[in-house]
């Protein structure tokens, strides 16, 4: 059962995390920008990092502590208002002394800390900052929904809403929990996004299993979204694991249950993502049909996601189909235009490559609703993909023109 | 020698050409949208073409025409506010009666007309009121350059700017003369733009000899400029030599001035493109140096003209490197983020892929500048490329919200 995010009071908090909040002063605005989880003993991890070269510095420093440990991780410490990125040598002597500074309050391995920051690029880190509030908010983490929500608040840059998401299942001796938090709404783009996601569950797993089962959800999930068509230098996916529950997820029947748990919570932190997204008006559910494969169908995906014409179009609720085909022509995918369909709503508007009569103010009234279904039927096979994206808004220029000066 | 678009007075106009244009109410706002061009005989022609699989129906056409004739063109007919695209049978039917309506008109055979469409996609060309309005559009054909002028306001769009420019050299034994004229301003990216080019000379020359000139000489003008990332169904680029100056391009020494005067020519014009880009503030002078080879500083330049964080920065005029690092770093071409610098203007503001000292405010000015250049050096070998681009504004957004409705 998947709560929205909308009532965030029946959250199903996992057992084994505390979480704690405040403002450190590294955002200009004063709000809470340093967060902190801290996870009970044997809690085991498994992480997804951006692809981008240009990795920040916390990235780097949380990949070499996951595997220096095995993928057993205590503490989770996140910074917002600085990404760390572009910041050099003195960016990774930064993110490696907070590290040591809150295993130290925290007694346990530097190695077991878990970093991500999340903001401008190229701005060194104010790590003094940081540091002296780590006492405060080592001392004020509680294992609590409301600790929780104060976490998720602190690690918001542009996110206009807080995103989480949490489910639960039984087995015959026990109860699953899991919970998902998430910041994300600019620079929002397959293989991973400018977003910080964070899962917890008290099952019970290696940190092998977890893996598995993160990178198969994730493709359909977090990688199947865009904003804008950048991949941010920060994408951190951090799925950790207390096996509080008692539960093992390779008990019988386990590990379908929380697969399907995982998709749901990925599946709504992903839409959240993408509906509070840079000045987005609205959200449309793309799926492209019929490709020969799945690698084509995604191609396909992008292309029409990443068109500023078509999505400047959306913007407009306009349903100006020829420019979608546009957009699948160029995508290079081998295809034949005249076997292509395309439906806004429930109304086919594109025909074998052509136009065909439809009842634009319908289509125009379907694009204008918050969310809106395209489908585009390539007639070259049988695979399938759904995506997630947006129209491109003046505001979401708005928003980047003006953001480090 | 290049004449600048401002001084339209100072255009070399070769000898062979008539150029004539008129209102056929295809634009609803009633502006002019039918031009004709008519070369003397023995004219050759070679042509560029869109590569988007979407091809629009007078590009199929005119493909088919101009192999049919081994490419000898007498007739060029392009009509502005419908592209004739995804429009199926019927779109092929309606561009194969206007060449054959023209032809008549002219004495010449259907096949030697080249025909060219501009404007909304998937909308019906109505043939009809341009079949109509041929003979006047024939009768009223002239060799001069107010004619020319009419031509090139007849084939605008989007553009708010006539697009022309011009070049001429001597031989011992005569002057040849080269002109191109252009519209674009939207859709604008690599393997052409949503943009249509039109060359005239009166050298003599080969269709072969043609086609490897323009071909070589597209690749480092109109293929290395984008403002949106979206290539046309429509896009052409045509090259039309009369031979009337009794020069042959296979001359001693005319070879390498014609390639000269056409590089120029193209150069020009591909900047007026960009120049007037739709909603475009601030065009981007893109150097991407040190480069292991052209196709990997071609995928460099492309990603960073492609960002939309990116060009939203340069919309505020805000220097922040860090989007253009996060650009290369996701640009799928294997380097060391350690490695790259970045110039904005004469300033380093990036140094071995992390910040370094700058004078904030000079960058700012220099990117508010009209025209700014952005130096970004890979550190991976010696090979490099020039590309224009532009910055996206909400006027862009404006102009591209509300087309088809």
């Amino acid at each position: 059962m998947i709560v929205p995010a909308s009532s965030r009071n029946i959250i199903h908090l996992p057992k084994g995390f505390s979480f704690s909040a405040l403002a450190a002063g590294i955002k200009a605005s004063g709000r809470p920008d340093l967060a902190l989880v801290e996870a009970v003993p044997g809690t085991t991890a498994a992480a997804l990092f951006t692809r981008n070269l240009v990795a920040a510095a916390p990235v780097e420093v949380g990949r070499a502590h996951l595997s220096k440990v095995n993928g057993s991780v205590r503490a989770v410490i996140v910074n917002s208002g600085n990404a760390n990125c572009a910041t050099g040598k003195a960016g990774i002597r930064a993110c490696k002394q907070i590290c040591q500074q809150l295993a130290k309050g925290l007694g346990i391995r530097p190695e077991e800390v878990f970093p991500s920051s999340t903001g401008i690029i190229g701005v060194p880190l104010p790590a003094e900052k940081i540091v002296k509030k780590l006492p405060e908010l080592v001392g004020s983490r509680e294992p609590t929904p409301a600790a929780l929500d104060r976490f998720t608040q602190a690690i918001m840059t542009t996110d206009t809403r807080q995103k989480s998401a949490s489910a639960r299942f039984s087995t015959r001796s026990a109860e699953v929990k899991l919970l998902g938090v998430a910041k994300g709404s600019g620079m929002i783009h397959p293989q991973l996004a400018t977003m910080l996601v964070y899962l917890f569950t008290d099952v019970a797993a290696t940190s092998v299993e977890l893996k598995r089962l993160l990178r198969k959800t994730c493709d359909h999930s977090f990688n199947s979204i865009s904003v804008d068509g950048d991949t941010s230098t920060n994408d951190t996916v951090l799925l950790l694991a207390s096996g509080q529950s008692g539960i093992r997820l390779k008990d019988a029947g386990v590990q379908k249950k929380f697969a399907h748990a995982l998709s749901e919570v990925c599946q709504s932190l992903a839409e959240q993502i993408v509906s509070d997204g840079e000045g987005v008006q609205h959200v449309i559910h793309l799926f492209i049909e019929q490709a020969k494969n799945r690698r084509e169908a995604l191609q396909v995906a992008r292309t029409i996601a990443h068109s500023l014409l078509v999505k400047t179009a959306w913007a407009g609720a306009d349903p100006n189909w020829g420019r979608i085909l546009a957009a699948v022509g160029r995508s290079g995918v081998a295809l034949d235009p005249k076997l292509v369909n395309i439906y806004i709503g429930k109304q086919m508007v594109c025909k074998g490559g052509a136009g065909c009569r439809f009842d634009e103010a319908g289509a125009h009234q379907d694009l204008a609703q918050p969310s809106c279904d395209i489908r585009v039927r390539l007639g070259c096979g049988r695979s399938r993909v759904a995506f997630v994206t947006t129209d491109l808004t003046a505001a979401y220029v708005g928003i980047n023109a003006d953001y480090s000066t």
